[in-house]
């Protein structure tokens, strides 16, 4: 039973009908009177100094209205965390990839600034690259940065416990080498820029953007402007996953030609652009070694893990923070050494992707509690019930879980699969696996970074939401006016939402870290509450009530306990209008995360999210033997969000989570031969289509989190934290071959049946 | 010596550079694809029913896009006042004048709008019509409203005192009768609207308006849809002077058809239209007798107003009261019988003009006062400062003056055109003459409409200020930032301003009245004091200071007595938000001012405005006796405004009052025949140009009003009712001939100096 009106409820998301009919309009849909294309020249070479670039023969080219080179730009670096800026919009002296933006022209038509940007001739020195991470830090390998001599650029180094003691005391070890590939977010909308300067030479920019407030100050001070003279509107996104957070130099050109021109410039990455030179998962090399007790309790884990980084940080010192601590999560440890690092290579670069350093971790972790399992002669779902984690332990490494449902995430897991009746018993070439995971609802506290939100009450009734939050698809509008409404008691549809436009809405860090909903919806709930009392003011007088007497519930105002004195909502606004109190009624929230922020900055231990979510998943796969083809028969995917605002949001947040842990086990792998990319489309780069997706089942376990708006925790990245260990998991179940390097292709299969059958 | 850093300084408006540079974008400016035009049919019958319209031809035209007449919209009557709506956005059953809106189209170019519109068949059955309102008035005329039957609208009758023992105890009574003119506002940029309907439904207006959410109102309802499905943006709008205070047809049809198309919608006035069917100044017929006492004393007035209104009501019941109440200022008047009617005739419609019904009475009530002054041996300087109302006297109206500088400025206009050399001793031809008034500063409490003000300081110190005020060329954002700049001790250039955008900002009356500096500049006041309140508790926290101690100037906080102990804002900024306050620093503002709504709904007397300013109008002419020309030498505006929150912008005001009550006097006339207007271009309407302006002294009179913000007070409309009636008793100064029916056209005065040779 829902004990409340809106949240809970399966709405459709409120863009549903506008996006299915073709009327949603995404960044590169909008165009402007006089508006010019724009072009980036990449450089071809892994690494490279650029001597000198000629761009008079771009500016020979018809139709061509500016060319501009790394040398016309302020020296001013970027990167999405303060600490770790390391790069210009358009490379100065050195080039560090092959896709490195080296120039940009703008013209009247996309063919003439293409034509341009071939006509730009660029001399390079070239300088001996280097592309294998653990070659990037041995003495002596290419510098690719001046200022990081040993190509290291983020370290983390941590202990909680005392791992050595911990591994003596332990009754077994093990160890275990993984490795994991490069993945490409794939968003089906490419990055994309549409600025436009007015007279007073404010830039606004619609950009495809996660983080507009981040966006704005990013390219205001890379333009080196006031970020008041920068205004950031996030249209439509067609998919983000981490990969627009970034700044790219699409934003910053854009903005950069349309202030020179005067004229509104746009700049779209094609598809070999997104796959080259924007973000990806970062590849790991994961030495885990684990202490394990008689009983079955994980005594002791350590941890080495070398994120390979490309050519630029990007992210790298939150990434590799929260790779470490959600080692500490799902399960009880005492006693862990992590020892992380983020190189860089001369290859594309690495930064934020769905469950963001974490996955690679957890694969590890997963992969070899089965190992252990499978060695001790203990049921893989036993063992991760006996050491999982539960609410209100204290936890080493100061994490405060105030919730957490991984214990009954695990059950229902294992019952959505027939894991007793299957696990171990089903014939060869079928298996089953399970994986667990945990994460962060949002970290804290980015910058100092609040999410505000401001609910009016109009006139007639009708809401207007203002929040800074990023809806990319996930459909964060829907659940933020969902938790509105609920407070306000109103419905759904009495909801307008304004959005991510940074000079109307309030601050807002973005989408990231799975925190919008309880960020955001913290924040709207609290405007709405604020709205709300000043309304209850003015009714209170009117019925002769308390104020505290009053709740707002079916567009209507009560006396608790005596719903014979209401008053209907639109008659309470008049009634607060006719009292000449200001209309419309503005109430304001902002919501602080209690929490500190989690970078290789942070020295004492500390909690950094207000909350953690608990997710399983189990497989079922099928294993040909004679095509080394995986079939992926069913997953179920049980989840701990605290509580599903909207059910069929959350269904459709694991669903895609399953699939993008399919790609990651299974398909997907950003191929590169000396720094090049070798399969940058979608015809060589393979994400799973329908065609590969199975029966998925989403059990939802709802935990209510004091935190959390309506108990509502983290329901986005989490889920796809798992399913590539369980499937691996369930591959090892199938067919006694264990995977540690992913992605396990046919060919890695037909190889390991080979071998296995010579053993 | 200025004792504010922002408040009183001369700066430029805001947009100034955009506009002199043809930047600025009007709403005509704008475009959208696939946008279509319109055209409105109109009707050439003063009076006549419709039997039937026929829209077939119309729809044949190539590229037609739709047709509809009155019977295809919501039979939904608008009108700017409630309790006075009369109008449908097109025709129903009857129409009134030649120009009503009978039929509308839509196509796609304007030729072919304006092809579909003129192939579009009206069936008319021709009504008896009526034109002077003398005659509409009498039993057997035309009704012209079936639910008013006697043609009389709107009827005021008020007596302050006991008139008819005044008169008795008078020791002269003067009785004239006056008449004044019908006079079009001719903006320079026509009425034009733009709508783009949503795929939700939701309208977007973008209007040549003068009040967003008036407009917002009437249009949704003349829509028949919520509030919210409707937003408006005024873009810069070309002058209003009220007569962009009403919803037309342009604004009905574009979104109307926007609704109906899907398609963006623009509807663009021509000067012919602007002319015979938007709004003008009411004609007057006046009757004005007044009692003297021996001393000059001005011991009683009767009125009786018949303000010819043309075929709709529009603000009629607002008009006539405002008439009434000013006879009571800028004198000392303790009996008044005031009896005043608005009656319909079958002419083009009066509406809201800059004075709004009081030009005309104190066009009387000047002109009168010389006679008065001659008669009695008094000279009119002495007579006038005799009776001039002063600042805390009890009213009769109960009018609250709490500021007044009438006396002053009367002194200073009187010193300006050299009163005591020149009045009466110019040689033939030429002669000097003065008038008094005074105007409110906004009126209340219209529809309960608050001013609301939203301001928001950003991390890099620039303030974002929202208000719904309307800036349609006075300079309204630029006072409205000065305000809150000085409120926040921050300079201008920090400041930037959202404004009038029923979505984004908050609710605000609008522009009429003359309020907007003092009710949205109260509001956006409150609003920084809000904001910086909530900035000085964390200064206050971190310089260990209470936060009553600390003031905010210089783009710093001090310690008041303790200017060691400072910060700059900047500084204080960044301790707000990283002692994780919320951001941006959002302070809310809102005024109500306290006094009543003045229509002849008003029951009971009470102060209906929450300041008024005075001011007083000297003239120099010269007749030309042979042509009948007369020249303007000069004019001194001599103001109270309070305070001049931008001492330019102010001038600015006074001289285009000035020059449009030269118009009013020597050239204006809307000339109709039968109903048809017989000018209605720039051809043949003369609106005075740069080569008729003469040299004009303003002198500003500062009385610091404890309502206003800073002590501001209106400087808008208050300068055009003296002009008049200053120019018509020089022009007896010079010739000794005395108008009492305006304009003053060189033919008129020809005859009369001809009739006065005779005699």
């Amino acid at each position: 039973m829902n004990k409340f009106n809106v949240v809970g409820k399966r709405e459709p998301m409120l863009d549903a009908l506008e996006k299915a009919t073709g009327q949603a309009r995404y960044t590169d849909d909008l165009s402007l009177p006089g508006m010019l294309f724009g072009k980036i020249l990449r450089n071809p070479h892994p690494h490279a100094k650029i001597l000198h670039v000629d761009l008079t023969g771009a500016l020979k080219v018809k139709g061509i209205r500016g060319a501009i080179s790394g040398r016309d730009i302020p020296k001013k670096k970027y990167g999405i965390v303060p600490m770790a800026k390391d790069e210009y919009a358009l490379a100065i002296d050195k080039v560090r990839y092959i896709g490195d933006e080296v120039a940009a022209v703008v013209a009247t038509s996309i063919d003439a600034a293409e034509e341009a940007a071939s006509r730009i001739r660029v001399d390079y020195e070239v300088l001996p690259a280097v592309f294998d991470p653990l070659e990037a830090m041995k003495p002596g390998a290419p510098v690719i940065h001046d200022e990081v001599p040993n190509n290291v650029s983020a370290t983390i180094r941590k202990e909680f416990g005392d791992v050595e003691r911990a591994f003596l005391a332990s009754d077994f070890v093990f160890e275990d080498d993984f490795k994991t590939q490069a993945i490409n977010h794939a968003p089906i909308e490419p990055q994309a820029a549409l600025a436009m300067v007015d007279h007073s030479g404010k830039v606004t920019l619609w950009s495809s953007t996660q983080i507009p407030f981040f966006l704005r100050r990013n390219l205001a001070a890379t333009l080196d402007l006031p970020e008041s003279r920068v205004r950031i509107i996030k249209p439509k996104v067609g998919g983000g996953f981490g990969q627009k957070i970034d700044l790219y130099a699409k934003d910053f050109c854009a903005a950069f030609f349309s202030m020179r021109t005067k004229k509104p410039v746009k700049f779209v990455y094609d598809r070999e652009e997104v796959f080259t030179s924007t973000r990806q998962r970062h590849p790991f090399h994961i030495h885990l070694k684990t202490g394990m007790k008689k009983d079955g309790t994980i005594n002791a884990q350590q941890f080495r893990a070398i994120a390979d980084g490309g050519a630029y940080n990007s992210t790298a010192p939150l990434m590799i923070t929260l790779a470490c601590y959600f080692i500490m999560l799902p399960y009880r440890l005492e006693n862990l050494l992590f020892e992380g690092c983020h190189v860089y290579t001369n290859k594309p670069v690495g930064g934020a992707m769905r469950g963001h350093g974490i996955p690679q971790v957890r694969f590890a972790v997963e992969n070899q509690l089965d190992i252990i399992a499978e060695k001790m002669g203990i049921d893989p779902l036993e063992l991760r019930l006996k050491n999982a984690f539960h609410a209100g332990e204290p936890h080493p490494a100061k994490l405060l879980v105030q919730s957490c449902g991984f214990h009954d995430t695990l059950i229902k897991a294992a019952e959505g699969i027939n894991w007793k009746e299957k696990h171990g018993k089903l014939p060869f070439g079928r298996g089953v696996g399970m994986a667990g995971a945990s994460f962060p609802s949002g970290v804290s506290n980015m910058s100092h970074i609040s999410s505000g939100a401001v609910v009016k009450i109009e006139r007639d009734g009708s809401i207007t939401l203002l929040t800074g939050a990023a809806d990319i698809g996930q459909g964060a509008e829907t659940v933020i006016s969902q938790i509105t409404a609920e407070e306000l008691g109103v419905s759904l549809d009495s909801i307008r939402i304004t959005a991510a436009d940074t000079e109307i809405t309030p601050l807002d860090p973005g989408t990231f870290g799975s925190g919008v909903t309880l960020r955001a919806g913290n924040a709207a709930r609290m405007a709405a509450r604020d709205a709300r009392e000043k309304l209850f003011e003015a009714v209170a007088e009117k019925l002769e009530a308390n104020v505290n007497e009053l709740e707002a519930k079916d567009g209507r105002i009560y006396i608790k306990g005596n719903p014979e004195r209401k008053m209907h909502f639109l008659e309470a606004i008049k009634v607060y209008q006719y009292s000449d109190r200001p209309m419309p009624i503005i109430g304001l929230g902002s919501y602080f995360p209690p929490a500190k922020e989690p970078t290789t900055l942070l020295k004492e231990d500390g909690n950094f999210s207000p909350a953690y979510s608990f997710m399983t998943q189990a497989a079922e796969v099928e294993v040909d033997t004679q095509t080394g083809k995986i079939k992926v028969l069913k997953m179920v995917a049980s989840h701990d969000c605290g509580r599903a605002i909207n059910p069929m949001l959350v269904e459709g947040q694991l669903e895609g989570s399953v699939v993008g842990g399919m790609g990651q086990a299974l398909y997907e792998d950003v191929i590169t031969e000396k720094g090049q990319v070798l399969n940058p489309s979608f015809l060589d780069y393979g994400i799973p289509t329908a065609m590969e997706v199975p029966s998925i089942t989403s059990v939802e376990v709802e935990t209510d989190d004091p935190e959390g708006p309506f108990g509502a925790k983290e329901s986005g990245e989490g889920t796809q934290l798992a399913p590539a260990p369980a499937i691996i998991n369930a591959i090892y179940d199938a067919i006694g071959v264990r995977f540690k390097s992913l992605p396990v292709t046919p060919d890695k299969v037909l190889e390991a049946l080979s071998q296995k059958g010579q053993q």
